[in-house]
């Protein structure tokens, strides 16, 4: 997969996608991750990006000159097949609120290129004419689009066939069960004087995934009860949920 | 605001907090940033901090004495009041989803120790024991909890008095007003062929808020209808959505 990002600050990535499974799967050629600094296409003699937001209004607009002529240079370097149009993501926060169902159909791309926005925002006209997906990580404020990049590359780029080991394949339970996971334990069984659960160390495996199961339920009816409305539960489970909730349950947080 | 970070990559930070108004608040003293390697206080020769899970599964789990070590030597640094406990958060999959209102309720703590996992997460133990708040960024998987820990302190030091200049206090007015952003546009009105919207040039006051408060409607309707529980509509606001309605408006993305 190819991505390439067009954003004022290049550096800000350096850090993060060199030390991590996104710096493997460049190192075996899963994804070719490029960085492009809008900046530089900008035919400002101050290299100004930015301008103020017509109607009034506080903060400075991204204008629309330096966007696309980057992103008519960034086209121009793929090789995109006739009417091949590439995913171009906006990181906003007025975008679709990004979650795994996303980063699997964007893991299907062959071309990703994202905008990383600053400032009051971009031009709405390379809203309309450039961006195919508006994308937010989350409802919260941030200074620009680079840190929402970073998520979306690392949470694409772990789904790319070859970049995890088949161990790691299946990390993360949680969003793939649909449930939070369950509390894990390792060694040491007593760790100055907290145990792990009896259960646990019982070689027991019918028991241990009961005991697993019901964790999981418990937890997620807790703290994030609007996901059990996709799960399918048995009779037992549904009677374990109610006498949690019978029980008067304290939510979590 | 003293922010101490407990990761297993501290390198991940250097870009992404250097560049940005994280690095103004530090040069300000507004923060005092610090990232502590959890591999350092390993009691193993080799350095070890993971292991096996109790109970069989993939993955790897973090081990709890490297982490509560680490903990100890980061209480022992901070200049804590007789009973004052800091928060701690996780950033974990598991956790309660990050929110505005959470990082506004983060921004008012003296100090705040975050906890960043890997592999399968930590050993629970350490959540139950030193862990006050178990955050989420999102529902999506990523790598580990040194991108989310990023969003965290990027949204909190954004709030904090003297990081952002008078005119970037009015930014983002998204979770502000409630509603997703309006169109902005900026210079040159005519830009190839594409035009900003007359009422924007009209310098007509009144129209141009209405214009914008209606197209923020329009937004939030189209793409994240929930929001709009929370806000209080005019009885004309209220018509003018439900003709958007009738119209079989097709949601966007």
């Amino acid at each position: 997969m190819i991505i390439k990002v067009m954003t004022l600050f290049p550096e800000m990535f350096l850090g993060p996608l060199d030390n991590s499974i996104v710096q493997r799967a460049k190192e075996k050629d899963i994804i070719d991750l490029e960085y492009i600094n809008i900046r530089d296409f900008s035919d400002n003699k101050h290299k100004k990006v930015d301008d103020y937001p017509y109607g009034g209004g506080p903060g400075m607009i991204m204008a629309p000159q330096p966007i696309f002529d980057c992103y008519n240079y960034v086209i121009n370097m793929l090789d995109l097949k006739e009417s091949e149009k590439p995913r171009v993501i906006y990181l906003s926060p007025k975008g679709k609120v990004f979650n795994q169902q996303m980063a699997i159909e964007f893991s299907r791309e062959r071309h990703i290129i994202m905008l990383c926005g600053h400032y009051e925002g971009v031009d709405q006209r390379v809203i309309d004419e450039i961006i195919t997906d508006e994308v937010s990580i989350g409802d919260y404020v941030l200074t620009g689009g680079e840190i929402p990049a970073m998520v979306l590359i690392d949470s694409i780029t772990r789904l790319l066939p070859g970049t995890l080991s088949q161990d790691q394949c299946y990390e993360d339970e949680t969003f793939h069960s649909g449930l939070l996971e369950y509390p894990q334990y390792t060694r040491p069984a007593s760790f100055r004087g907290l145990e792990v659960p009896d259960v646990l160390i019982s070689g027991h495996h019918k028991k241990i995934d009961e005991w697993r199961r019901k964790e999981s339920l418990k937890l997620t009816y807790k703290r994030r009860p609007e996901l059990l409305k996709n799960i399918k539960l048995t009779d037992k489970e549904r009677d374990f949920l109610n006498s949690i909730k019978g029980n008067n349950c304290q939510a979590i947080d």
